[in-house]
């Protein structure tokens, strides 16, 4: 099947609901005292974490509209490899906090999926990545570098490392549960961005196709250990609040990048800087 | 002596050296293998560090020029307040790693002028800035409770916490060493605020005198020390890049401000949102 032929079954895009619902949920959980159904729980998470998920930024809606420079497109290819390379490091630590061989085997597969396998047919997510910087012309040391990308973009990838390696195990598999949300994403991004863009297509987007089926694994196995290690209102809440945790840092991701790179003038010193009159 | 009269006395503000400039010299050094002198080194930390300081953001410009409204002088004081009672945190961390009894006492003083002491006339840096706080409307639950920050603020200190948690007890003194710009930067701001924001006087700036002199105190002990440990070529060059990674933060911050609060609609999902109507 190709991508796009994929891509046609993915889901619909519902509306975000407003700002500010999400975080009230997690509160009123914890002032009622009272402990949802897992399937309620599974319908707060979601509901709550669609809500902030960074596909209705600014920035994103851009990107698929097709109205962004290719300038601006390697700036975004650029910062998120900061977090794309960071993603085994942060599950490596989940690993590391859970003495159940049978959780780590399961969530094992996510580190063998961003750092490829010896003799695989394809190559880990990293390096898939890396393609897509290059068939955007960026230079791929400077990327791998992580030097040139926005301080922020790093900030908030510390703030990942640091929530998954100091809070409960919990609270670290929750946070990860953005992956319910992004074959919306990639469903909405892929097919815009080979429309929009003329210097992209399917293979230097290859990044996208095996995310369509790992991601949904993965968010199907973390939902199902949240929803039964969630045994108190508080813990429930705290679920909550981990995802919409998440959220932010995706978000704070797409701001810094819509902050320097669309704004005219705005690059923090010492930045990745496009070059010129690239259309 | 008023504040006003002890303004008039802080240093004139050079221009700006181009970006990327600071990287450049810190990599000249490593490259290089030179050792240099403490004087030269001393200059090339404030030439570096003064180059990437936060004094140049455009945010700081509006504000200085008295174009923010009353709401965004809240999202500042707000915003930085997360920053402000994180700083006895980071300095604890500092002490913790060190053997010499001499320098915790020295550095120890950090700590007291921010948590302050009791019986001491005036109160420490996190009460006084909570009365600036105070002085913009702001109810001063909502600012302590960090909830309404901009995520990107707390990545930022999260990422000024974990540096010196982290790194050589040399990259996290010389972190400190934006102490160097610190009454640069009132110098330009207090008399502005005082001239140019209606509802602002002497009583709610009143964080701002005493870092007169704590901060230069600070600065001296810092800059002494770092100029002493940095003995390779290789360490001073880190210690050039901690003081810009100190900056990135910094100017980190100020970018996440602007971009929620300068440009209209762009608040993050959750965070503070000004009240209607206030100029």
């Amino acid at each position: 099947m190709t991508l796009q032929a994929t891509l046609t079954r993915a889901m619909p895009v519902p509306e975000p609901i407003g700002s500010g619902v999400a975080a009230t949920v997690a509160d009123d959980i914890r002032k009622a005292g009272r402990l949802l159904p897992p399937k309620e729980l599974e319908d707060a998470l979601r509901t709550a974490g669609f809500a902030r998920y960074h596909i209705h930024h600014p920035f994103h809606k851009l990107m698929n509209a097709g109205e962004l420079t290719k300038g601006q497109m390697q700036a975004w290819a650029l910062n998120r490899y900061c977090y794309q390379s960071a993603i085994p490091k942060k599950d490596a630590i989940i690993l590391s906090r859970s003495e159940d061989p049978e959780f780590r085997r399961e969530w094992r597969k996510r580190i063998a999926d961003h750092d490829g396998e010896d003799g695989a047919a394809i190559d880990g997510g990293i390096k898939r990545w890396l393609k897509l910087a290059e068939g955007l012309d960026l230079d791929l040391q400077m990327v791998q570098s992580r030097r040139y990308a926005l301080p922020a973009t790093r900030f908030a990838v510390g703030a990942y490392i640091d929530l998954v390696a100091s809070s409960s195990i919990l609270v670290a598999v929750a946070s990860s549960l953005t992956e319910l949300f992004s074959p919306i994403a990639i469903g909405e991004r892929v097919p815009a961005m080979l429309a929009r863009y003329a210097y992209i297509n399917e293979d230097t987007l290859s990044y996208f196709t095996p995310r369509l089926h790992q991601a949904p694994r993965d968010a199907e196995h973390a939902l199902s250990l949240v929803t039964r290690w969630a045994d108190t209102p508080d813990k429930q809440a705290d679920a909550i609040e981990a995802l919409l945790a998440k959220c932010d840092i995706l978000w704070a991701m797409l701001d810094a990048l819509h902050s320097a790179y669309v704004t005219p003038g705005a690059i923090p010193p010492g930045a990745f800087i496009p070059p010129p009159l690239q259309e």
